[in-house]
């Protein structure tokens, strides 16, 4: 009886083998869906230890952001989910920003976290969270996260895609070589405050 | 100067109200991509606190899984996202399960969790998990988390939709009318294993 | 013959009814996809003749954007694309911005268009654009288009949603009642500066 | 021990209740994702036997086309699949047709079936099937099936949605109100093949 | 009148030529949406003639599994359809099983076949289907087929995905190394049952 | 404090870095969601001159299809969005043709344009456009452009797709080498005039 059913099961398994999971090889071509699929895989694909130490706070925001997207936790790759870290210190800010692919659920860990996003119709919407409170960002939009307590806060942000995508406002703004006339003509801020925030953060031009 | 911008202001933004986020309207219409949208929203449609508790482990698995899925947290419909909260006593168990429509990602806050699943290819991918891991499981694939620790553990699962599913194992077989002989020959158990469970789990037929 | 070749025609034809397009009925349930089907449409509901006129640039930024997103022109919902007009008088600016839920390309008709984005690595692509030449800029990433010419400029951007979502950064930030502290935490900006530009475009706080 | 079972089994399953299916309500309303869903469903309605008796195929075309689209078997709706049935006699002929939003498998289970299909890059693919042979026809593109054998022939074809839709080209051509000149100026057919063919098929113009 | 004709249509043409399919190149590397596409196609990558025969229903389950899934059939790569072929002799069952990637319809060609599903919401669906009957199954949960007349039983099966997935749930449960303490605490099943079971179906732990 | 503050910078954006874009390699492999992403872009990369001269309309149909599909403009790969420009001379038309995986948008820069597509429900929308108009043609449905007006005219048309691909109906039936009564059989045209296009557009068989 042993030999026809070991028949069937090879015989159907061996059909059946790259359905599941694409860990992804970072090493191989990337296309639009994501990275390659690695060929051969264990359980330490889909566990990764990065996220469990607290990220280095001692800098000018006094928070980390720690991600596990596709290209540091490649076991997610192509199955629609990503995970990322925040460690806010006291006074710590997590500045405007968006993800451009992915909307996010953060869940307060510890501390307190006022945070916030604007819609397309410009309204505001933000809120003091305390330990166990989540709050979902949709796709796109900038939105800003502040500890709002006088402990360290730690929390967790799930994003819908496991390549989200981070565009720091600040940093598209202020630390690269985009001229400041074209700066002052798209956000009419004065050049002074340009030139100000480029000399913070490392922008020529 | 004032009149004109405002002009463009109301303009630009009444033509674009609805593309941000659709917080699921409970009671309207529901679709194959969700609720319908609710009319009005505030910050409050967007923050849930109904995982900050302790879910209640006096049960036969010493466990408790606390849905924010877009039935309990509206703000997630359309938006590719929700999460949930795992609690696990002192020898709890999320039994065997599946989550149909989306892939998981468990990050543990508390305690050690043994979690693992299984592949089409048959093959079994297990690991005890600590403070800080994250562990992913594919879509639609048997899976399980067990607490391994000697003390009370916590986890925060994310899913890649708003509306995972969950299809757990003993509920699915032993715990509606499904009839004895049919799971007898659909899962080789022994009828009197079968009607057991059915004991325990409420089945009939 | 003539019977059995409508009987089927009949046939065949009143089962196959509604997937070809869906056009908006925008009195009717949105969800997640996007608004109802309206039940009868003519070539009427396929046309739309509201991006013909120039658009009115007598305002603060000498410059005005005409979409026609599935709110302006049901026809396209659910049809995965959407276009607008952008006038630009001389001098004028379309100020950053992003479209949280579309990749845009851009064509110039008439004139000469600075336009440009920033990537999530922090890098700026930005170039002279003439007439006919084409640029595309990826979802949800800040971009900005400037007439860099002597004369009127227009140009046509299409995007890859019916509802890509329009999010002007100042507007974001100045025009609404987000605190000021909160502004100056989260993007560096300093106090004064913020109200001035409140000031300007009517915020609060 | 009988009652914390049953509360954690309420109460997990109480909050994942729409997930699975999404029965479609005909009378209900549609999105570009299809038909709203039903409220309370049976097994009735996952299973349809429209499919079961053979076509009428005393017309034209000696042929009959049975859909179980979302239209007529609900139960398909929003789950990415339908099925179809095709009744072939003697000299009998699927005419030229796409659908536009679907790739199709064509399984042959009784006679001989020659099915072809034209490519954008303009090259035709064509062979004759046999009884079990399957043919896959990508998305949109114009094919053809035909009964190539001395019986009469069935075939069931899958689509890669719930709603394929289906455009047979005769029909769109030469069985409505397109003026005759129209046709001729895009077709290169001449007014006299025209005209005979809406003789046949029905059309004006 | 020929030279600008061909001029026009290999320039058209020239420049359209990867849109319509992607037939998957088993040796090329693989993504996250399937097999990369193979470089020169013939009528011969879209037919299959691995369906064609009776499957070999000697063994346990007196059931085979013939499937036409891209890794077998190519062809359907990338196309957002798969399938296969069930037999089923007198007693045969197709035991418990999902597949977590992909919606299934299935079609009695000969025979009865009694085929069921179970939902999220823990409710059983099935019932005896004959000749020409349909039933969907929704993706990722778990059903069964028997063969419930008293003849062998022929049917397809149509997936909502060129690679659906299959997880047999005793093959993931006893014909691994998966510990039997670790499926006696997720499953409730007793030791002895597990033991029976991983001495039929190889598994070991 | 520059020291902290660079730090965290190339922190965060070391592990960003893939998600915003993929500019098409056009010599790297190709998957079923397009091409492998190149690894160094320029601006370059998001702008393309190619649609800026008028197409060369001395041909049979007297009109040029120019288009910045992916295999041209390799900046729209992966983001669901690319263009082409209609220039059609005094009498010119785009024959009657479908796109199989895109939804178009049309605008007419200049002249006069009758324009029309065929609905799977058989019935016909078709219109004259002037400059300005827009009109939206729904995925894979046949549709045509002539010409209306006394002048040369221009039109743009956006897709929902990097690869829309384009199917002419002409070229298809008679511009290769489909036999002569197949498609006699599939489109009821009389082989005379079947036989008379073969001999314009090169078809042979």
């Amino acid at each position: 009886m042993f030999i026809p059913i070991f028949f069937i099961l090879s015989f159907l398994f061996s059909s059946t083998n790259a359905a599941d999971f694409c860990v992804g090889d970072l090493n191989g071509p990337v296309g639009p869906a994501g990275y390659s699929c690695k060929k051969t895989v264990t359980v330490n694909d889909f566990v990764y230890s990065g996220l469990a130490a607290t990220g280095n706070t001692s800098n000018l925001i006094k928070a980390a952001v720690t991600p596990a997207f596709s290209a540091q936790f490649p076991g997610v790759n192509g199955l629609g989910i990503s995970i990322a870290r925040l460690d806010l210190a006291i006074g710590g800010v997590i500045p405007m920003h968006t993800h451009p692919g992915a909307s996010e659920v953060l869940v307060v860990i510890q501390g307190t976290i006022c945070a916030g996003f604007m819609s397309s119709a410009n309204k505001v919407y933000f809120k003091s969270l305390n330990k166990g409170d989540i709050m979902v960002f949709p796709q796109g939009l900038l939105h800003f996260q502040i500890n709002a307590g006088k402990t360290q806060s730690l929390a967790f942000v799930s994003f819908s895609s496991p390549d989200p995508g981070l565009q720091i406002l600040d940093f598209a703004l202020f630390a690269n070589d985009l001229p400041t006339d074209i700066i002052e003509e798209t956000t009419f801020l004065d050049a002074a405050q340009i030139k100000k925030l480029k000399g913070v953060l490392g922008g020529t031009g």
